[in-house]
């Protein structure tokens, strides 16, 4: 049996496991990632880690058909350079060779939003699918597509982003300099943004209990617990929240329209909150209606281990 | 030599011409289409079409490599189906098939602004790239996109419409039912609209004359014509409306990355007043900003022959 290794270059972990044929983890490993480091410090750590791992659990190179990273920040997947990473602070480095020459393996990289979305298609919730779109409401708004079993990445690094294309103009900002892209309004960041408006709006709400008296504690959960609970003000946050992503995965379908489109990222554990009235707006609203191809909306399965299995899937078992 | 026949099949006309090697048209005919007839008849006339083209120019059908088809509306190229065509009152015609029964031949189709953006990539204005968005500012927004030398369809038929991607949440009135798409902001057809409400707010304004005072004269060149003489309410519609078309390209480019946008249509005669600020709002705009790939923005060239030669493409010569 061939194996290959998955890397999830976190901000605050690099995480590898060997991954089998049939997409299971039988190993992994994790280190503390200290990305304020250079960046040829911690490929060096990559290379270490895998090598660890390899020792650990008694396997030769030869039975590995090779390493695949998920990387954060725009990746040029055909030169295996990470072109800029705002969080890890790194510009051009050329991640696929440098650790190409410390493994002497082959190397393939991609963002981890697309390992991720890969992942769930491998191994995951879409893994009866070939085409998928994955939407991580995080911190940010990450997205994957996947088209015929593969990634796509666009023509050029800075593709597939999802997150970064507009849908309100002149809107909230967003981490990317442009006002009202998706991010600003599906992300969790942006969520507990108008969970913290509403609460000053209504000194009434539920959301004032839910969160201790002290908006500080607001999170990604605190609006939709209260929601539950009914206070309209919650209510009604949530429903402009699905609203916007709604519009957002409608943009997305007709533009990829594929088989499913999932979401990952904290906000996703609201499941059918979220699912129902997503599959609602889209048959509503997407180009061509009844008539056309309608995906399903589902949930992202593989949580932790998206970004591992989704990199070694890059490379050709 | 091997030859191509391109059908470029329209509201108005069927046009049919045998393309060879070199992505010329050595020779074309058409016919008047009556959309309205049931879809076999259509069909028939373009058998007949590509007969008679055969015929006239004593080509026999062993140098034809194959028969490829723009069809308006929603395409499935897997299936070679017309989905929907609002235009035609087609439902699921399987335009493909019949005419390959008809001809003979093997028969491609896809969708006409896609056929639009590969004739560019073979024979127009892209012809030096493998990957190009085009968008056609029409009567609606069609779009056509190229990743690697061939039209991208997305996973099911209705994809590739960044016609109808959201820019302008509750904004204008769509024809896809929805309200705020690109197509809404950036067709001929918005614009007529927008030039009109600016004259109606502005007696003053330079638009009156130039539209010889009755509003029903106003096409996609008025407002262009005033603003080049100076005219501050058509500068500022001018304005409003490359804003919208550049925030729509760069949705685009932070989905697909492309070498180059180029822009067809009928409003595309205006050159460099669209291309030059467009350039500078993709650059000022797009997601990585100067550190990512930034596309060039260009004007499609080919122009009436666009439909026949990247039909013709869609069979490998």
């Amino acid at each position: 049996m061939r194996y290959r290794i998955g890397i999830d270059l976190g901000g605050t972990n690099i995480k590898a496991g060997i991954v089998n044929d049939e997409n299971e983890i039988r190993w992994e490993k994790q280190i503390p990632t200290h990305a304020e480091r250079p960046a040829q410090e911690v490929i060096r750590d990559m290379a270490e880690l895998v090598n660890r791992l390899l020792w650990e659990y008694e396997m030769e190179k030869s039975q590995i058909a090779g390493v695949g990273i998920g990387s954060p920040g725009t990746v040029d997947a055909k030169t295996g350079v990470v072109v800029y990473s705002n969080n890890f602070g790194w510009e051009n480095v050329p991640l696929g060779e440098s650790l190409k020459k410390e493994l002497k393996l082959p190397v393939r990289i991609s963002n981890d939003a697309n390992c991720a979305a890969l992942g769930e298609v491998k191994a995951g919730a879409a893994r009866t699918y070939a085409n998928c779109v994955l939407i991580t409401l995080g911190t940010g708004v990450g997205s994957g597509i996947v088209i015929d079993g593969r990634i796509f990445e666009g023509a050029h690094a800075g593709g597939a982003e999802l997150g970064h294309t507009m849908l309100v103009q002149d809107g909230e900002a967003c981490t990317c300099g442009r006002r009202g892209c998706l991010e600003a309004y599906a992300s969790a960041t942006a969520l507990i943004r108008d969970t913290r408006r509403a609460a000053e709006e209504h000194p009434d709400s539920l959301l004032w209990s839910r969160c201790g008296g002290d908006l500080k504690n607001v999170d990604g959960r605190t609006v939709f617990d209260a929601a539950k609970e009914g206070d309209a003000c919650a209510q009604a946050v949530v429903e402009r929240y699905i609203r916007c992503l709604g519009d957002g995965i409608v943009n997305a379908v007709n533009l990829f329209r594929p088989d499913i489109v999932l979401l990952g990222g904290g906000i996703c554990k609201q499941g059918e909150v979220l699912t129902k009235p997503l599959s609602e707006h889209v048959r509503q609203h997407c180009f061509g209606g009844e008539k056309s191809f309608i995906p399903k909306i589902g949930i992202a399965q593989l949580e932790n281990s998206a970004g591992i299995l989704g990199a070694a899937a890059l490379i050709e078992a």
